[in-house]
C-alpha cells in the first residue's frame, strides 16, 4: 500500500517535491492557497525573476526535467555594471561558459505543475488555505477561499512547502514547546520595474548578463526575460537619505532616477507609472528549528529557511532540499523517522549558512562591485584558482557551480579565503601591476 | 469622556497596569484566559516564587500599594550557598539592609486584582481567550473558554499584557509587515520541588536568604514562603550528562539527589513523588519589535520581552514598564501616539538588556557562586564601591537596587567593570591576602 503525502503549498519547492515523491510511488495531494496561476492572468504576466544555478539544476535533473526548464531560461555569464558616471564594466561569474540562468518564477512554477500533473498520483488543489496541521495525528486542515468549504485530510506524511510565512510552520510553532524561531528584516525593501523590449522584440541591453547599477547604499538590477524585456528591481532602504520614503511624488522619482540611473531612464518609458503603482516589498530572513515534528511533518524550502534574494539561492536551496531528502529516502530505505531526523540535522547548518551568504552578498552587489580593489581581488582569485583548482575555489563558484560543496563549507571557506586575499593585497605594494606574478602566487600559497 | 482601554491578560503586569490606568480615569476592561485564580484551588496553592526588588517596588509605590504587598513578602539579604561537600557559604546581595523579597506569584497577583477591583472603573473578565486584535480599528476579540460565547470589544487603546506566548503579539505579528521576532530557549529546563515547614511551621533552613546549590552545569535554588515552606527549583539541561532525560525512574532521581544535593534530601520528604508528578518546563527568551501598532496597541511585560528568571527581573521589569508608561502619559499629556512611540523607543534597549543580563546570571548562579575567585571579586567590588560610591556600583546592585539606572546602562557598565576586575586580579599576585589595600584601590582607580 503506497503512502499518502500532503504538501502544503504548490510553489517552486512544493511542485518539485510532488514530482520526486510521486515518482517513488507516493500518493501526493498538494494544497495551494492561491488560485491556479496557469488559469489566472495576473500571475502569468508577473515577471519576478530568479537565477537558476547548478544546485537548482541538479534538483531538476534528479527527476529528469532540467532540459525542459532550460528552454525557458536565459544564461547570464557575468555581471554587467552600470556606473553613475555613464561608464560600464563587466565581471564574469566564473570560468568560460559558467553561467546562472534567468527564469521567470511564474514560468518555472507553471511548468513544474504541468510536469507533476502528467503523473497519475499527484493532485493539485487550489484556493485551499491551510488552517492547521496536527503533526501527531497527521491531519491537515484547509478552508477553500472561494466556497469556505472545510477539508480535513489524513496522511502518513505532511510537508510544509508554503514559503516564508508558512502556515504549516506557524501551526507547528504554536503546538510545540522549545521551537526556536527568528524572523528579521534588512533595512532595504524592493520595487519591481521594467525595461521593455525593442521595436522588434530585441534586447535593449546586453542579453546574457545580470545588470547591476551599484550605488553603495542601494542598487538597481535587471534580469533578461525570453520576450526581450528585462525585469528591473530597485533595492533601497525604506527610510534615510536615499530611501523609498523620500520618493513619494512622480517629480521626486524622476529627479532621483535622472540623477542616479541616467543610462537606464531612456530605456524605461513606463518608469513613473510603474514606480507609483507597484508595491514596495520587504525582505525577510527566517531561521528556525526543528524542521520536522513527530515523525510526520517536515518544513522545506522557504518555510524552513527564508532568505534574502542577493545570492540568487532561494529556489536553488529549496530544490537542493529535495535532492537531500531524496538521497536520504534511499539511504534509510523509506524509514521516515530516520529520514526526517537526518534531514534536519544535516540540512540546518546549510540553511543558516545560505541565509548569511545572501545577506553578505547584498553589500557585495550594491557596494563592492563599484570598487576597483574588489574587481582586482576577483581577478586574482580567478587566476589563482585556475592555476590551483584543488587549492582554491572562489566562494561565488562554490555556492553557484558546486553542488558537491555544502553551503556551510562555502561560507566558512569563503571567509578564510577573503582574509588571505586581504593580507596578500595589503602586503604587495603596486599589486595592480603585478597581480599575476609568481610573487603573488607564492604569497597566497604560503597563507594556505 | 473617559477613554476605554482593553487589557489582554490579568497577570502581574496587566493587573498593575489596570490600577495605573484606572487611577487616571480610564475605563479599563481586563480579559484573562484563565479562570479567576482567587476562586480556583489549583492556582492559590501553586507556589512559584518571585524576587520582588526595587524596580518592582517602585512600580507598586506609584499607585500606593507597595506596603500592602510587603506584607506577603520575605526579605532575602543574600545568597546562602550549599556546596556538594556539605560546607556552606554566604554572599550578601548588597550593602547592610539591602534585600530582594520572596513573594508567591499567585499571592501578589491575587492581591493586585483585589486592589484593582476596589476601583469602580476596572472590570476583570475571566476565561476569555483572545482570538485576535485589530489594532487599526481598535477591536479585540475573545471567546469564552466555558461557554464558547464570542465577544468583540471596541476601545481607544489595547494593551497586550498576556505573557511570553502573547496572543495579542501573535495577532499583531501576523497582521504587520516587517515585525522583528526572535524566540529562543536555553538548554536548561526547570522543575519545582518543595521543602516543607517544620512541625511547628518553622523554617528548616535560613529564612532570609535565597538558597543555591551550585553544581556548574545545573543548580537547585530555594525561596522562602510565608507559611514556612520553601519552593525549590531544579534548573538542569534537558539532555546530556546531568540532565532531565537521565532522571526517568524514582531510583535514578534518588541516586542523583543523594549524590549531588545530600544536605537537601533529608528536608524533602515528598521529593520523589514531586519529581515524578511535577512538569519539566522550558525557559524562553522573546525579543521583538515594534512593541506598539497603529497608535492603538502596545505590548507590555513578557509579551514585549520574555526573559529567563535568573536575575529575578521578569516581574520587576514589567512593573517598570508601567512606571515608564505612566511617566510618558504625564510628559505627553495623554497624547497617545506620542506616548506609545516614545515608550517603545525608550524601553526596547532595556528589554533587550535585561534579557541578556538574565541569561548571563544563570552562569553566575549555577557555576561562579561555587568559585572562590568569584567571591573574592564580589568582596573587592563591595569594598571599593563602599569607598567610592560615585565611581563604582556593582552590576547586581545597579540592576536590583537602582531603578534610576537603566538596564541597558547596567549591562554595559557591568561588562566594563568586570573587565577591570579581571585585569586587577590578574595583576596583583597574592591578592587574596591584600585585596583591601591601597595598592588594589589605586590600581582600580587607574583603570577607571
Amino acid at each position: 500500500m503506497s503512502k499518502k503525502v500532503t504538501l502544503v503549498g504548490a510553489g517552486l519547492v512544493g511542485s518539485l517535491l510532488s514530482i520526486y515523491l510521486a515518482k517513488r510511488g507516493y500518493n501526493v495531494n498538494v494544497f495551494e492557497r492561491r488560485p491556479d496561476m496557469r488559469k489566472t492572468k495576473g500571475y502569468a504576466g508577473k515577471s519576478i525573476n530568479l537565477a537558476l544555478s547548478d544546485r537548482g539544476l541538479r534538483g531538476l535533473e534528479g527527476v529528469g526535467i532540467a532540459d525542459e526548464i532550460r528552454k525557458i531560461a536565459i544564461p547570464m555569464y557575468g555581471r554587467f555594471l552600470h556606473y553613475q558616471d555613464g561608464t560600464t564594466g563587466y565581471q564574469p561569474y566564473g570560468k568560460e561558459g559558467q553561467a546562472i540562468n534567468s527564469v521567470s518564477r511564474a514560468g518555472i512554477n507553471m511548468m513544474l505543475m504541468d510536469l507533476a500533473e502528467t503523473l497519475p498520483n499527484v493532485k493539485f488543489n487550489f484556493e485551499e488555505r491551510c488552517t492547521g496541521v496536527d503533526s501527531v495525528k497527521g491531519v491537515s486542515s484547509f478552508v477553500n477561499e472561494s466556497t469556505q468549504a472545510q477539508t480535513t485530510i489524513n496522511s502518513d506524511l505532511i510537508f510544509g512547502s508554503d514559503g516564508a510565512f508558512s502556515a504549516a510552520r506557524l501551526s507547528a510553532m504554536l503546538g510545540h514547546d522549545r521551537f526556536e524561531y527568528n524572523q528579521f528584516y534588512i533595512e532595504a525593501g524592493y520595487k519591481e520595474l521594467v525595461i521593455p523590449a525593442g521595436p522588434n522584440g530585441e534586447f535593449l541591453i546586453e542579453k546574457n548578463a545580470l545588470h547591476i547599477w551599484p550605488r553603495k547604499s542601494f542598487m538597481m538590477i535587471a534580469l533578461p526575460n525570453i520576450d526581450g524585456t528585462f525585469t528591473c528591481t530597485l533595492f533601497m532602504p525604506f527610510t534615510g537619505e536615499n530611501s523609498f520614503e523620500k520618493l513619494k511624488t512622480r517629480e521626486e522619482v524622476k529627479e532621483f532616477f535622472d540623477r542616479v540611473f541616467p543610462d537606464a531612464v531612456p530605456l524605461m518609458p513606463t518608469l513613473l507609472d510603474d514606480f507609483m503603482t507597484n508595491p514596495t516589498a520587504s525582505l525577510v530572513t527566517v531561521k528556525c528549528f526543528p524542521w520536522t515534528f513527530d515523525d510526520k511533518l517536515a518544513l522545506i524550502g522557504d518555510a524552513a529557511h527564508a532568505i534574502v534574494p542577493f545570492y540568487g539561492q532561494g529556489m536553488n536551496c529549496g530544490f537542493e532540499d529535495c535532492v537531500v531528502l531524496n538521497e536520504l529516502i534511499d539511504k534509510h530505505k523509506e524509514n521516515w523517522p530516520a529520514i526526517l531526523n537526518e534531514y534536519q540535522i544535516l540540512r540546518k547548518p546549510d540553511g543558516d549558512a545560505v541565509a548569511d551568504l545572501a545577506i553578505g552578498n547584498f553589500t557585495e552587489m550594491r557596494d563592492k562591485t563599484a570598487d576597483p580593489k574588489f574587481h582586482l581581488q576577483k581577478k586574482i582569485e580567478a587566476w589563482f584558482s585556475e592555476k590551483h583548482p584543488d587549492k582554491w575555489v572562489p566562494q561565488y563558484s562554490m555556492v553557484t557551480y558546486r553542488p558537491d560543496i555544502r553551503y556551510s563549507y562555502a561560507l566558512k571557506r569563503g571567509k578564510e579565503q577573503d582574509e588571505i586575499m586581504q593580507k596578500v593585497m595589503a602586503a604587495v605594494p603596486g599589486i595592480e601591476e603585478k597581480w599575476d606574478t609568481p610573487e603573488v602566487e607564492k604569497l597566497i600559497l604560503q597563507h594556505l
